[in-house]
């Protein structure tokens, strides 16, 4: 991960060196230079979407909304590819390689975890621990942890990043793997850099030079507390104005079926409107328009005063500074113009369609309000605010640190961005005002909006959690006002018509075994395909076949000879080729039928075509497609003639159907599951959903004395919780919740229950003496 | 906790001055110099253990191996006490004052969660949200996060340290919970330093100087690599020793014995031993014996090379260093000399009864060790490592601060502490040396010792459950192999006895409730305290006082007089007096019966005296007096002569008794838990090990198809993981699972004992065609 994170930043620097040296050479036109300057940028990003479109679409956007999911114990299969590799690390290349506001950590992060499952797969061709699907997991929670690490050089802050990011419960285990691998990524990475001649040794990436003795002033908290609450507002704004962009576009249907058919021309517009208001001698010269966003932050983070311009002195070596010092404007003004275009441009920008991160153009976006402040406290202060006798002048860098923990921290909603600006600026010593801004920072952005990555999850309806609010609300209410309480399940005589129409009825991924729908009670669970796979079975070719050989024995028809000659094994693997063609030939209903059933059968019957066999397949193949020709012409041909027969043979598969739907089931060859997870009726909210977040459920029995009486899954607990817990605040009670008090009456209605099951029990044994309720008055 | 962290570590600076100024006050005599040197720690440290041993021993030691059990989920009551919070302060206030080589931090974790368990119960007086259980954990996890955080002013990481040591799993919400409190807490606790005028603003504790643009060279990471290694060692070692003079001073009877009566013995032996040692004109001179844990670690992270000792100009504004440069011997010795003799007296020393940690200590020596190999490597490459003209020369500060890390990760086992020295001296320019080091010395450490607090927990057996090691034979061990098969329940029908003998067999905390011993089908547990309320009730006062009068109606004795002066409620409450009074008279059976049938009548009957029926009490009182005086006094005066009426009462009484045992147990007031925890048979012992975890789970039941089979509790979960994963590396399977094959076998016996079933069910139902044994060999 480390050598394509540096081979990509390098690709990446080149693309915008690329740029630069365009824009520079045709400086005798403007116009000339101003085609460059934008037709680059929109043939970059075009091309990324296009790749990514054509090649997997699943690698659009930043990725960390999925990952959360994907840790979650969701299936997202299509998330893990190859071509989702490939698709994602050239599409991101080239996305960050126009100059737009795009970031590349999020993707990052999913290109780790691609890697890293496709690593498991490999692995797994070996055997051993990497068969465990839980290593898949612990293998993915690392991996989220490089994708930060190697992008920003921060091991500490990648893993703090990544688990606050993507989990709800994290296992301390699993911290100490995450650690291994962003160091050594972190560390390889920053390696590669030093043998590159770019550095003389292994530093930081954005290396800030604050004077180490009196880093700040005590008393210049309260500004860094009031910039950690403006960057909480404005992360909330972020967040808000991003998914304001998406759903207003999905409904304008007019826009959005036009956007639908020619999918390209979203970015490419976004683009040109970008470029263009960035386009150095025109508007950018106002923004700082012509440095990426490396050298912005370069800048932002410089330990130097702006605002005194007198002291020109200090500006000559390093250039970046003069971007922002514009001859007629203030440095105040170019920072305000900066922060305001670049947070609608980073909001806009982040919903095209390659793939693309958010959180670098707003860490940059933190940083431009943080000299903001920075810079107005030193217009201030001149002289900083101490007063015995040596003067410390106000490093508006520091603000600049701030104000990007600080603002990154609010969108996300995480605090360990404090360390990732501590190890991407190699100083620590803002520690305390960087905790405190963003602490009131998430604060702010926590009470008024989701972070981005759950706006994210939310605008594309992946199946997560959402987390429980505060309030009693939780504890009050009950599995049972949640609850599925019609369960679709199978039980130990049902018949395979029953076990048809169950799984025509549920959604989830797999079915309950009750002992009879009289007791319910509960003895697993199995999986859907398992199912799908005994039906087959029952309705199979093979005893299809030997139901026809039976019945034509009766019959004196030839098909005997067909059958004998065909053994079990390697009449199943023929048949997709035989029902193929009878498929293609637009063949009578029975063989559709028989097409059918075949189709449903699941995928390894394949494996049992063995090269041994070959000849008997070979004779029966041949066989087949006499017999079938035959058949098909015949039919095509005479249809009317021939159809009494046929409507005869249709007849009698249909009613032997029927016969074989109304046995019982055999479970036999069937896995079940002996132990699914269970809760009971008076589980709290709360409780369920701590269990689910920490054992990644999808669903869940709810059983009372064993006895099966509903399911719950995360589409019911999600309801509940979006049900009690809105985003505005305001609670609502679920329907059924208002119906029973909390406190005491569930006690009594508890020993309600159980009386009756005692009053049960007492009848069916010997009267005694003394009568009970007469031992409860006298107690 | 920032100003008692504060205050304290005022105090404890008050302490050392106070003996440094002992000390050089008397100058002009050696031996009284001595004496005062060594007395001085001795009184303190004896005065430490003996009050903490007098108002609250649970105070001794560290504190967080106690708190990693509480966090488990093991109510340790008596270590959360206000008690305790008084003997943990001023105890470890005392010991760290003496300037033995102890450490603040452990203990301030548990005064941190004391202070938080006290602030919870206060708050609860108010009702709200600290009135649940689960509010108290989490507050107990933001304090371990706060009493790291504000001991060293490292809010970051104090959070991480403090999830490491003491968590399995751990809830991302409290993260930032943890996050807010250390933060306020170190803020307060560096701005109250500001306030004193020792800072002039906020800043490291152990601020370093080293130089930013080349930190370190690449070529020197195999040195730092060597040294995180080398911690390695000498962490496991250190744990190692630590247990071994524990174990050993336990193994000798005649030793354990004589410090079991004169506790304050051995501390004193051993500070006056290490004090002696440490005695700067002594052998303290060729180790910095004067020198405190603060001056020593100041001085080691010191930006200077010490080995160039011709430039002496350096080191006129720092007098630390001038400790360690003896004119005699060089500073290799010294440091030498100063890491071996300091390794085995913080071993020794944190074996003393008195509140204190070893992580300063370990952290001291990891420094010191760091310091040699760098003043190592600034001998051998004097000009540094670099080839490119500019000289870096070698910073042994660096290697110190790699060094601590290293050392106390390796004690530990956790990675923050990386974090921790980052935030400890305010420079994060080595961090990659540091987390490399951090990681290798974790990595050995692990590999051969628990952590320390690991090892503390095993010493004082607290119930704690150790982690799973690597390997497959947590998977292929299933609950079947290590649960208790003969689960000791009661049944709906059960009757007194049966309950009194559960009671008896049991340890768990609850009882199984299951329908009826035939279909054992579980339908909740019940508390032990609730029983045994159960029975209190059944044989309870009320009911015998009322068996004898209904008796003596029937007889014509004089005993109706006596209980209808007694109305129920204050017969209760005069029990114990006329109980009391009997035995101390040595009365009869009976009496006795009846005092200890009392006395396991639950302690709520108390609440039962009402001052409105004061004069009933007295009256009763009296008459109860009298009539047991003349009964115990004839009793004992003519024994034989009486027998025959007291037997006959007795008797009765006993019969009674009987009677009343052998009547079904009445649950209607009786809170039943609906929903115990359930495993199946086949659970592997991984995932129960996760739940365990997770839920922090004391016993879970386990159940088939809702028929309870067994019960797990911690107790064989921790015998089979101790089984199967030793220290030593040998892993020995347990005793059931070598009869087990894994793999197909499962499903086989699955679908045998569902078929079982399945068939029961089919005999029950209607016979049906085809046979489903044909059925499955034609498929």
């Amino acid at each position: 991960m480390a050598l394509v994170s540096w081979v990509m930043d390098y690709t990446i620097a080149f693309c915008q060196q690329a740029q630069k040296w365009m824009y520079g050479g045709l400086d005798s036109n403007m116009l000339l230079q101003y085609l460059a300057w934008v037709t680059y940028p929109v043939v970059l990003i075009t091309f990324s979407a296009g790749f990514t479109q054509i090649l997997a679409p699943q690698a659009v956007g930043s990725g960390i909304p999925e990952m959360k999911t994907i840790l979650r114990g969701v299936v997202l299969k299509e998330y893990l590819t190859f071509k989702t590799f490939v698709a994602k690390v050239i599409g991101l290349t080239c996305a960050l390689g126009s100059g737009m506001p795009l970031g590349k950590e999020g993707p990052f992060v999913h290109v780790a975890s691609l890697c890293a499952a496709l690593l498991s797969k490999f692995m797994a061709l070996f055997g051993g621990i990497y068969m465990n699907e839980l290593r898949n997991t612990e293998m993915l929670s690392a991996a989220c942890a490089v994708g930060v690490g190697c992008c920003f050089a921060a091991p500490i802050g990648g893993v703090l990043f990544s688990i606050e990011v993507t989990s709800t419960f994290f296992a301390v285990r699993n911290y100490w793997r995450g650690f291994f691998a962003a160091t050594f990524s972190a560390f390889i990475f920053r390696v590669l850099a030093v043998w590159n001649q770019d550095e003389e040794t292994i530093t930081a990436l954005f290396k800030t030079r604050f004077r180490l003795d009196f880093p700040f002033d005590l008393q210049e908290l309260p500004a860094f507390a009031v910039l950690g609450i403006a960057s909480g507002f404005a992360g909330a704004l972020f967040v808000y104005l991003n998914r304001l962009i998406v759903e207003s576009m999905r409904k304008q249907k007019t826009i959005n079926k036009f956007l639908l058919k020619k999918r390209l021309v979203y970015p490419a517009l976004v683009t040109l409107l970008v470029s263009t208001l960035t386009f150095p001698p025109g508007f950018g010269q106002f923004m700082a328009g012509q440095l990426t966003q490396h050298e912005s932050l370069v800048a932002l983070f410089d330990n130097r005063t702006w605002y005194k311009q007198g002291v020109s002195e200090d500006f000559d070596y390093l250039s970046q500074p003069q971007a922002w010092n514009h001859p007629h404007v203030s440095v105040f003004i170019t920072l305000l113009l900066f922060i305001v275009m670049k947070f609608w441009m980073s909001a806009v920008a982040t919903t095209m369609p390659v793939p693309c991160g958010a959180f670098m153009p707003v860490f940059l976006i933190g940083a431009a309000f943080g000299r903001l402040v920075g810079e107005s406290m030193a217009a201030v202060f001149p002289d900083g605010i101490h007063a015995d006798g040596t003067v410390y002048p106000i490093v508006p860098g520091g603000y600049a640190v701030v104000g990007a923990a600080a603002l990154s921290g609010a969108v996300t909603h995480t605090v360990s961005t404090a360390v990732i600006v501590f190890e991407l600026t190699g100083q620590i010593s803002h520690i305390l005002p960087v905790m405190i801004a963003v602490i009131l920072a998430n604060a702010v952005a926590q009470s008024l909006q989701p972070s981005l990555y759950d706006s994210i999850i939310r605008i594309q309806k992946l199946p997560y959690l959402p987390e429980l609010g505060w309030g009693q609300e939780k504890y009050n209410i009950r599995v049972e006002d949640i609850m599925v309480r019609d369960v679709s399940h199978i039980t130990l005589t049902s018949s395979y018509r029953e076990l048809q129409e169950a799984l025509m009825s549920g959604q989830l991924k797999t079915l309950a075994l009750v002992e009879s729908s009289d007791s319910m009670i509960l003895l697993g669970s199995i999986e859907r395909s398992q199912l799908q796979c005994l039906i087959a079975q029952q309705l199979g070719r093979s005893r299809r076949l030997e139901y026809l050989r039976e019945r034509a024995q009766d019959n004196g028809t030839h098909l005997p000879t067909l059958s004998q000659d065909t053994p079990p094994k390697s009449g199943r693997g023929v048949r997709f080729l035989v029902s193929t063609m009878a498929l293609e030939r637009g063949s009578e209903f029975s063989l559709r039928v028989d097409f059918q059933c075949l189709c449903c059968a699941p995928p390894y019957v394949s494996h049992y075509i063995q090269f041994t066999h070959f000849f008997q397949i070979t004779a029966t193949f041949c066989l087949c497609c006499l017999f079938f020709f035959w058949k098909s012409n015949a039919g095509s041909m005479t249809p009317k003639r021939r159809r009494p027969k046929r409507v005869r043979i249709t007849m009698a598969i249909a009613e032997w159907e029927e016969h074989q739907l109304d046995e019982p089931v055999n479970f036999n060859n069937c896995k079940i599951d002996p132990a699914p997870f269970q809760l009971v009726e008076r589980t709290s909210l709360h409780k369920t959903h701590t269990i689910f977040s920490l054992l990644g459920l999808d669903h869940t029995y709810v059983t009372s004395t064993g006895r099966l009486v509903g399911v719950v899954s995360l589409k019911e607990l999600r309801k509940a919780i979006e049900g009690s817990v809105t985003v505005t605040g305001v609670k609502v009670r679920p329907p059924l919740a208002s119906f029973r008090d909390s406190g005491t009456s569930t006690s009594v209605s508890e020993v309600t229950e159980l009386h009756k099951l005692w009053n049960r029990h007492r009848s069916m044994s010997l009267p005694r003496e003394p009568n009970p309720d007469s031992m409860e008055t006298c107690v």
